[in-house]
């Protein structure tokens, strides 16, 4: 009933002729366009171009090595940057998580509704004390602890599991250790956190009392690709909620796990459904 | 600088071929598409395609007459429902009013301040309270009132004027006469009305008192499309705000204000945009 | 280092010296006031008075048989309704759900992250499907299908158990039975339902298709005291979130499930923290 | 039909009794509470205790001048902070413009249409491109620019002008010049501004232009009473909205439009209902 679709992404610097191109490729080849979103940044010369562009290829006329050979062909004569996914082949989740389990929760249970276009495959920690929920979920747990042996050891064992275990996403859910740059280069654009506040406020630790102390009347939470600089990383999705004095410390860190998994939730879902586009420090999320 | 832009609005049953059909002949006539937002509804066969694009035509190499020949063809072709406007052909707003002065303020600032991508020409009232604000933002007042002749004479005065006007939209910013299906019949589509409640809550009068009654958390307005269905037309952007038991239903009329007028601009602005396509009961929105 | 409180719920017809008689009788027998709310509705004469009034036990003078006798008296002298709860005797809750999950772990989760100001001692099914969820997080689950002998019998042993197990509210967390009048005749003011759309628009079943035809921009969801008439109980809580054309029928239904657990968890955590007065047809929430 | 009230705002250390001995003062003089807000922050010996008490005064047997001396005496005793207040002395606002109108509307129609609990008295501005929408809602305008001879000569005639007027607020609806430390020590916790961000973030000039570069997916804006500390002062009302990558600068700009006058307004609106009480660098904002 569901057809395989693809999806393709291309960023590039604007040109007359780039969505007639791309949606001429497609129907030529027996495919057709069931979602299209496409924008132009104004800026003269050096306007962007976004595009994400989703077709059924269930009679499509190219396999996909062809797909690959002719999207190069076009990608050379325009200067595209582009990316392109098939609905049967599912993205590879690792879920990161050290103590709290609200977000891992909010996960797990999507992924069991059948709300995520991906598959969470694998449970990582540096604590024991989420391993029963990863149980109940039935997906396997693996206790990488940052021990004597230090941060390097473990990053090294963490890198060989995600390789061995082919995952695609790493998914810091309340993860309460920095990644090296040497592990983000290599997981770049592909490691999302959450950060428990609107961001670029209450940038670094305890934005909670940060806020609190600060009198804001609204808190938020951030959902962002991870990069070597803290807090820095290209935002996903963001979301706040109304705070008053009747809060104490521990009402807003409530009212912060409410907002920290539903956004870190969205973000995946994005990414998961190829909506998410990296343009230098900054995301295109198509709705 | 900003070049002279064509927006098309389609609708039609879905097919292969439409977006390649419908931007390789923007492209092989010279048009840039600046925007394309494209959408196909799931459901097999009557599934509905929904499609709005906006390209340059600073070089287009067919004049309007051409474009409106071509685009009739193709949507033989396709069996299409379309719509094209240029960015050079702004809309003629009319605004009915009756005493109240909160929806009027908020459209001929915005109008003020450039944000409209159309034109109010007109208020016109059936009382004479509002004509120092149309006054004030320079703009001719048409008292209208509804009197002994009766509400057909004073409808056949506005239509007569709209007609002497040129006017493409009708908005009733809080205009407290029901039009009649033969001023609706004429107006098909371009009258939209501000409802003070989230619908299909509260149809009818007095929503507040039966927000009040009811005890609703939420309060809400609605900007639609009027058809001779009271409160029933196509619903355009709706728009919500938190209440509580210390808001008397003076609190709610005013909070209930605030909601009305952006609701009506943001439903005025997307309509004069070219964002909104009617589809049977409800709207596509493009964002 | 945290004492214990009483929290003192009253309405009644607004009177003078109502504030200085309840907030005297707290100091004269060495209480303090931590929280007070209180509210008069305007309306003349039948204008009614709400108040919530927390207080510190710590040192009291009295003790509960006593406060009891004197708030007797005063409830008296005033004409009031009133409801004294302590800190110290927390709320014991039953979850009755049939084989959606999602707002079964959201409470549950709150419960084992300490949020709930009650305690969660059963969980109650017509079907089985949830049971390992109820044992995950270490409750018993109660199977009661609703057989071939019928309704009356299976809420006859609801009813039975509910009595043996002290219980003190009955959460209906996507509970799809109705409970009947006899039910809800002993369980009056105790029941709280959620129900998946922004009441009152989409009474009855299937509100999402009901949204998705109707064209509404905004879905929401309501929790709200059980009563024998349909979806028409006191509201406690709503929410709401912006859909487009976008949002076929399943998503929303996915949205729907985040706003559903988050708006039935917000009403349960207010209940529980006798923040919740019903007056009539409607509820005061002190925030 | 509505009695004069009187309105108590209350800060202090807490200790036991407050409540009583405040409430019983009201009663015992025949006064009726109307609205009482109160709460104790958490935090042993140090907690802050905050009240807002309003009460009707119909029938008091002090007049103000022992009002005064008893709550001077009442201050003594429980070193309170207090502040009391008079419907029917209402406060007296004067508005400081630049050149952008929408902020002025807002506060002008709002004062029009009777929602405000004070009167603005007059508008002043170092240009005159405002001075007709003083004019047509009836308000003078004064005309202070800040010219050759410097800004300490402005800001020495808006004194003396502010002073003739017997002003108690001043409210900066995007006037784009910084008060010098001196006005504002005259005029501390009097000053209002709406800065254009969601503060923290984005402290400085061209908000919308960071927020921009920085991919944000929500913007908003903050309305805080002025202090020498740029950007720093005490927050009485945030509010967001949602941004995409399809919005250029000049969108945010128009949406930033939009929620700063709704943010200003609503704190205007809560300052003058004596609903705002500063304590140290934050503020609480009774509901």
């Amino acid at each position: 009933m569901h057809h395989t679709t693809a999806t393709l992404l291309v960023s590039c610097r604007d040109r007359t002729g780039l969505v007639a191109a791309l949606s001429d490729f497609v129907f030529r080849h027996g495919g057709n366009i069931i979602d299209a979103d496409q924008h132009a940044e104004s800026g003269a010369d050096n306007g962007q171009f976004f595009m994400r562009l989703r077709f059924d290829i269930g009679g499509f006329t190219l396999d996909r090595a062809g797909i690959a050979a002719s999207l190069g062909a076009l990608a050379r004569k325009f200067e595209l940057n582009h990316q392109i996914s098939y609905s049967d082949k599912r993205q590879r989740v690792v879920i990161f998580v050290s103590k709290t389990p609200h977000c891992l929760y909010d996960l797990l249970l999507r992924q069991q509704l059948g709300e995520l276009g991906g598959d969470i495959i694998a449970v990582v920690s540096n604590h024991r004390e989420l391993q029963t929920v990863a149980g109940h979920f039935g997906l396997p747990f693996h206790y990488i602890p940052v021990g004597a042996a230090g941060k390097d050891e473990a990053e090294q064992q963490q890198l060989d599991l995600l390789a061995s275990l082919d995952a695609d996403l790493v998914v810091l859910a309340r993860y309460m250790q920095v990644l090296s740059p040497r592990f983000l280069e290599q997981w770049h654009s592909r490691v999302i956190n959450i950060h428990h506040s609107f961001l670029p406020a209450f940038v670094g630790a305890k934005p909670y009392h940060q806020a609190k102390e600060r009198g804001v009347k609204i808190i938020g939470a951030t959902a962002h690709y991870v990069t070597p600089q803290l807090d820095q990383g290209p935002i996903i999705e963001q979301d706040v909620i109304r705070v008053s004095h009747r809060d104490e410390v521990e009402d807003l860190v409530r009212k912060g796990r409410d907002l920290e998994r539903q956004v870190l939730s969205r973000a995946v879902h994005a990414h998961l459904d190829r909506r998410v586009l990296i343009s230098g420090t900054r995301t295109i999320v198509f709705t």
